[in-house]
């Protein structure tokens, strides 16, 4: 940020009054800007004992695979942009289920957050987001390329879940460096 | 939003290319400023029977009561901003419990979550931003003083469950303009 978004005047970091934190700051209008981290919802589609993942259209990670899931937006609840979501990169029509993981992504600000869902019908098909969308096996889930480690945590999760015969909300992080589990996807410098 | 926040030149409302949704987009150097919901993280703190709550001494809702909650901030995980939170409003040192509420709060843009905690110790005291901190019994929380409807929602489900003997996670939604619930704080034109 170089410019107050409100005036048009150059900003600086600055910790304002009363504050512990930079922000940047217009001491021409007095906008203080602050920067939060935002959410990112989806949902886990199941048909039968099938999980659906869609391939990644899009940078960042094109070609990997990964949950129904994007940014939420203003005006919409955490639930509605799931499915929306959902609708945009599958064309899947789902019944929502419980909120099921919640995953800090603190590296990049995000907050992840993914819903178990009943798909409805077999009549998905990829959207412009997406190059390809399919209903997997837990045996055949491609786990060294998945998109995302809170996409891989969460599905680890679901299917330790279901084994076990119990779902409970999962809360957890990623760390950016930390030891990857059996099943994080591929490192960015192992990318084939 | 009038001006673009990366170099200073004025920004349109349009729909960008591949979007369906208008957003700040400055024609001078490409940048789309997208804007999404923040999350306010927040604890529900207990010492035996009583919850804490903190009484605002910051607008909106100066002089109300409120359970300690804020903005999340880049660089946190939701569990370690309710935690700071908690510090910062109520100078009070917990234990972090579950998950307890999500309730989307759409017309101001926010998601609200709190968490269940337990007090260590009675050595809380007001921060910068709170009048006063006090541990209230069920029976005499001020229901049409507290500040916003989230913390109203999350203490009626929390001393039903705590009535049942069983707590699950409370997932809701703030509506504005709808019937209040018996337990709602008083609207803003009955503020006193």
């Amino acid at each position: 940020m170089n410019f107050c978004s409100n005036c048009g005047r150059t900003v600086a970091l600055l910790v304002p009054d009363g504050d512990n934190r930079l922000r940047h700051c217009c001491a021409h209008c007095g906008t203080i800007h602050y920067e939060n981290p935002r959410l990112v919802v989806g949902t886990l589609p199941v048909w039968e004992n099938k999980v659906l993942l869609c391939r990644r259209a899009i940078e960042p990670r094109y070609g990997f695979w990964t949950l129904p899931g994007g940014f939420m937006e203003n005006g919409e609840t955490v639930a509605d942009g799931a499915i929306r979501e959902t609708t945009e990169e599958a064309g899947a029509r789902i019944t929502l289920g419980p909120l099921y993981s919640m995953i800090d992504v603190m590296h990049v600000h995000q907050v992840h957050v993914f819903y178990r869902a009943e798909l409805l019908d077999l009549d998905f098909a990829p959207g412009t987001e997406s190059l390809e969308v399919q209903l997997f096996d837990e045996a055949d889930i491609p786990w060294r390329d998945l998109a995302f480690r809170t996409v891989s945590l969460t599905l680890q999760r679901f299917f330790e879940d279901r084994t076990r015969g119990s779902y409970e909300l999962y809360v957890d992080k990623v760390i950016p460096g930390a030891h990857l589990r059996p099943h994080d996807p591929a490192p960015a410098d192992a990318r084939p």
